[in-house]
C-alpha cells in the first residue's frame, strides 16, 4: 500500500471493511501506519465513506500536518461536521500547517464568532495577519483565491544573496512555482527563471538576469478573468498585485482547475434543469430543491399548451383532420430539441469567446441551418406519411409546420442566451427546461396556426 | 501594447482594422514590432480573425521561435490551412523551436507522406528520435500527451554535479516543473525538491536528500487516468515511465486542463443533442452534421407517439373525455424533463466517482425523490383543475398519471446511464434527446393506460 513502493491507491469495498474492522478492534497502531502511508487525498476518500464517528476517530489518530491536509480534501459538508468536534484551539493548530489560502478557506466556512475565536488562537502573527487579509477579499475576486506564500527577490540583490534569501523563504512555501522580482517599493517588475539563476555567476545582479515580461492580475480582478488568462497563456501560477503593482500573493493552477470544473458542472446542470450544485449522493431533499422548481416551470408551460389546444379545439377536432392532434407531441419535442441545441452551442460559444460578429449574422446562420435540418426532417415526414397512408395535404401540413417550428425554435434558442449575456445575466439559465418549455408552447401554437391556414384554404 | 509595460491585451474590432490597414499598406516594420510585443496566444487570436492570406502574411513576418509558438496556439483548422503554404523544410525548422510534445502534435496532423518528409528534415537527431517515439504512442494513452523534456538527476551525484548537470539540461526545458531522481538503470526512484536542493551542502549526495515518494503514470495508462490522478493529487506535472519504471517523459497540467475542458464540452453537447465537437463559428454543414442525427431520432420518437395516440383514439375521443388529449404535451414534457435531470445527475456522478452503493438503492432513491416531486406537481394540477373548472375525476386522472410518469421517467433516466457505464459505453450518450425521446413515448403510453383504467372504472 505504500506509495514509496509505487503502488497506486485504489478504493474498494474490501479496503473499507478492513478499515472499519481495525477501528472496531481498536487497532490504532495499524490504522496509524496505514493512513500515514497513503496520500491525504486518498485518506479523505476513505473518510468520506465512513460514519462521522469513525471519520473523527481516524482524524484524531493522524499526524498533525496530515490532519490539516486531509481536512482540506474533504467535502465541505463532511469537513463542517468533523470540525464541530474540534475546539477553536485545535482548529488553529491544524490551520498553522496549511498554506494561507487553504487556511482562510477553512476559517471562512465557520460561524463569525468561531472565526474570531480561531483567529485569536493562531500563534504565528504573520500567518494570522495573512489569513485575516485573505478573509477580507470579495468571494469572486482574485484575492479570494490567492495564497500569500511565494518566493520573491529584489532586483538589487546579487545571485548569492538571492539564493540565500530564497532558501529561507522556500521553507514556508510548499512548492516553488516562480521566482518573482520586485523593486525597492515591493512593486512587481518581472520574474526570474530557475534556468537563468542556475547559469548566472554568483556576483551577477538580479537586475541583469531577470525577465521583465510577467503576467499578473490585480487583487480585485474577477476569478473568471484569472481563469481566462491562466488558460490562455498556459500559466501554472500568476502573481497578484494591488492597484499600485505591489506584489500581494499568487494563484496556482490547481485552484483554477477546480474553478473550471465547477463552472462546467454548473452549466451542465442548468442545461439539464438542475439548480444548485448537487451531486448524486446528496440527500433526497437537496435533490428535490434543485429539481422541483424547473419541473414546476415545465408544468406551467404544459398548462399553457393545454389552453392553446382548447382554443383550437373547434377547428381541429373536425372528424377529417382530428388526427392532426396526434402530432402535437412530435412538434413540441422537435421544437424543444432544436431550441436546446441552439442554446447550448451559443452558451458554449459565449463561454469560449467564439461568438463574435453581429447578432443578425448569427440569427441568419441559424435560419440557414434550420432550413437544411427542417427540409430533411420534413421530407422524412412526407415519406412516412405515404407509408402510413396519410392524405398528402395532411403530411404536407405537418412537414411545413415542422420547418417553421424548427426555424422559430432555433431563433429563440439563439436569441435569448445572447440577449441575457448582453444584459450581464448568465446565459446558461436559458438552456434546458426554460428553452424546451417556451419552445413547446411556441411550437404547438405555430403548428396549429399553420395547420389552420393550410387546411382551411 | 507592450506586455513589458503591463498593459493587458484586449482584442477589439479597432485593433483588427488597424492590423488590416498595416497589412494593406505593407508596413512590415510596424507589424513586426507590434506582433513581437504581444504574447503568442494573443497573436493567434488576431490571426484567427484574419483571412488566410493575411494570416500567412503575418506568420511569415514573425521571428522563427514566435512562429512556432503561434502555430501551436491556432485552431486545428486554421493551422492546417496555413501549413499548406509551408514547405516540409520550413515546417521542420519551426518544429525545432517547439517542445517535443507540441512538435509531435503538429506533425501528427499532416498526411503520412508529409510526416515522413518533415521528420527527415529535422536536423537535431535527438529531437528527431524523440518526436518519432512520441508519434508511436496510442492517441488515448499517457504517451501521446507527454513531452521528452525534463530535468533528471542520478541518485549518486553530489549536489555540485547535480546543479551542473541541471544547468545544461535546463537549456532544453522551457520550464522546470520537478527534478526527477533516477538510479543507474534510469529507473524513476523519486524527486528532488528545489527547496532541499537550495538548502543542501555542495558535497551532499542526492541519495541523501531526495524524496522517495513520487507519483507517476505508465506510458500506456489512459489519459483519463492521468487526468484523474493529477486532479486528485493537485499535481502540476507527472513523470511517465515504461513498464520497467524507466523514466520516459512528463505530462504537465496545462495539457490536462485542455482534456478536462474538452471532456466537459463533449458531455454538455451530448446532453444538448449535439455530436462531434462543434463550435458556434463552425460552418453550417458541420453544424448540420452534428445536430440532424439527434433530430431524426426525435422524429422517430414523435412518430412512435403518433401511432400510440392513434391506438387510443377510440376510447379517448369520446366527447366527455376528449380534452384529456390536450394534456399529452404536458405529460410528455414532464417525462422528458425528469429523465434529463436524473440522467444528468448520474452521468456527472459517474464522472466524479460519487455513484457508489448498489443499483437498487440508487433506483429506490429516485423513486422517493419522484414521489415528492410528483406529489407536489400533482397537487398543483388538481388546484389548477379546480381553477379551470375541470371535473375532479379528470384532474385526478392527470395528477395520478403524472406521478407515475415521473417515477418511470426518473427510473429510466437513472437506469440507462448506469447500465451503459457498466458495459463500458460512455453514459453521456444516454442524456439529452435520447432520454427525452424515449421518455416522451413511455410517458404518453403510460398516461393513456392509466387514464383508461381510471376513467373506464
Amino acid at each position: 500500500m505504500s506509495r514509496e513502493e509505487y503502488i497506486r491507491f485504489q478504493f474498494s469495498k474490501e479496503l473499507l471493511e478492513e478499515v472499519i474492522n481495525l477501528i472496531e478492534s481498536g487497532d490504532d497502531a495499524a490504522l496509524h501506519v496505514y493512513f500515514n502511508e497513503i496520500h491525504h487525498a486518498d485518506i479523505a476518500e476513505v473518510l468520506g465513506e465512513l460514519s462521522l464517528d469513525q471519520a473523527t476517530y481516524i482524524i484524531k489518530l493522524l499526524d498533525s500536518d496530515t490532519t490539516a491536509e486531509v481536512l482540506m480534501e474533504l467535502d465541505d459538508d463532511d469537513r463542517e461536521k468533523i470540525l464541530e468536534n474540534f475546539s477553536a484551539q485545535e482548529i488553529a493548530e491544524e490551520i498553522a500547517e496549511l498554506d494561507t489560502d487553504d487556511a482562510a478557506d477553512i476559517i471562512a466556512e465557520l460561524s463569525l464568532e468561531r472565526q474570531r475565536n480561531v483567529i485569536s488562537k493562531i500563534e504565528d502573527p504573520e500567518h494570522k495577519a495573512d489569513i485575516q487579509e485573505l478573509l477580507n477579499y470579495d468571494e469572486d475576486s482574485a484575492g479570494s483565491l490567492m495564497a500569500k506564500e511565494l518566493v520573491k527577490v529584489n532586483e538589487n540583490w546579487t545571485v548569492t544573496r538571492c539564493v540565500k534569501e530564497m532558501r529561507s523563504q522556500a521553507e514556508f512555501v510548499t512548492r516553488v512555482h516562480s521566482i518573482y522580482v520586485v523593486d525597492d517599493a515591493e512593486k512587481l517588475i518581472g520574474r526570474l527563471s530557475l534556468k537563468d539563476l542556475l547559469v548566472a555567476k554568483a556576483k551577477d545582479e538580479i537586475k541583469s538576469i531577470f525577465i521583465p515580461k510577467v503576467d499578473f492580475v490585480e487583487v480585485s480582478d474577477s476569478i473568471e478573468e484569472v481563469s481566462r488568462l491562466m488558460q490562455k497563456y498556459d500559466l501554472e501560477a500568476i502573481p497578484v498585485v494591488d492597484n499600485e503593482k505591489r506584489l500581494l500573493g499568487r494563484i496556482t493552477i490547481d485552484d483554477i482547475v477546480d474553478v473550471i470544473k465547477e463552472e462546467a458542472e454548473k452549466d451542465y446542470q442548468l442545461a439539464a434543469g438542475i439548480t444548485q450544485e448537487v451531486e448524486a449522493d446528496d440527500s433526497i431533499l437537496e435533490l428535490v430543491k434543485a429539481r422541483l422548481p424547473w419541473l414546476i416551470l415545465g408544468l406551467f408551460g404544459g398548462l399553457a399548451s393545454v389552453i392553446i389546444l382548447q382554443d383550437f379545439e373547434e377547428v381541429m377536432l373536425l372528424p377529417n383532420i382530428k388526427s392532426l392532434f396526434f402530432f402535437t407531441p412530435l412538434v413540441a419535442a422537435m421544437a424543444g430539441n432544436v431550441g436546446v441545441q441552439s442554446s447550448a452551442i451559443i452558451v458554449q460559444g459565449l463561454a469560449n469567446d467564439v461568438v463574435k460578429g453581429s447578432l443578425v449574422n448569427r440569427l441568419l446562420k441559424e435560419v440557414g441551418l434550420s432550413l437544411i435540418n427542417g427540409f430533411a426532417l420534413g421530407t422524412l415526414v412526407i415519406i412516412f406519411g405515404a407509408i402510413l397512408d396519410f392524405e398528402f395535404l395532411f403530411s404536407l401540413t405537418v412537414a411545413v409546420s415542422m420547418v417553421c417550428v424548427i426555424i422559430v425554435a432555433a431563433l429563440i434558442g439563439t436569441f435569448v442566451p445572447i440577449l441575457l449575456h448582453r444584459r450581464g445575466i448568465d446565459p446558461a439559465i436559458a438552456t434546458g427546461p426554460f428553452i424546451t418549455t417556451s419552445n413547446d408552447i411556441f411550437g404547438i401554437f405555430l403548428f396549429f396556426m399553420i395547420a389552420k391556414l393550410i387546411l382551411n384554404f
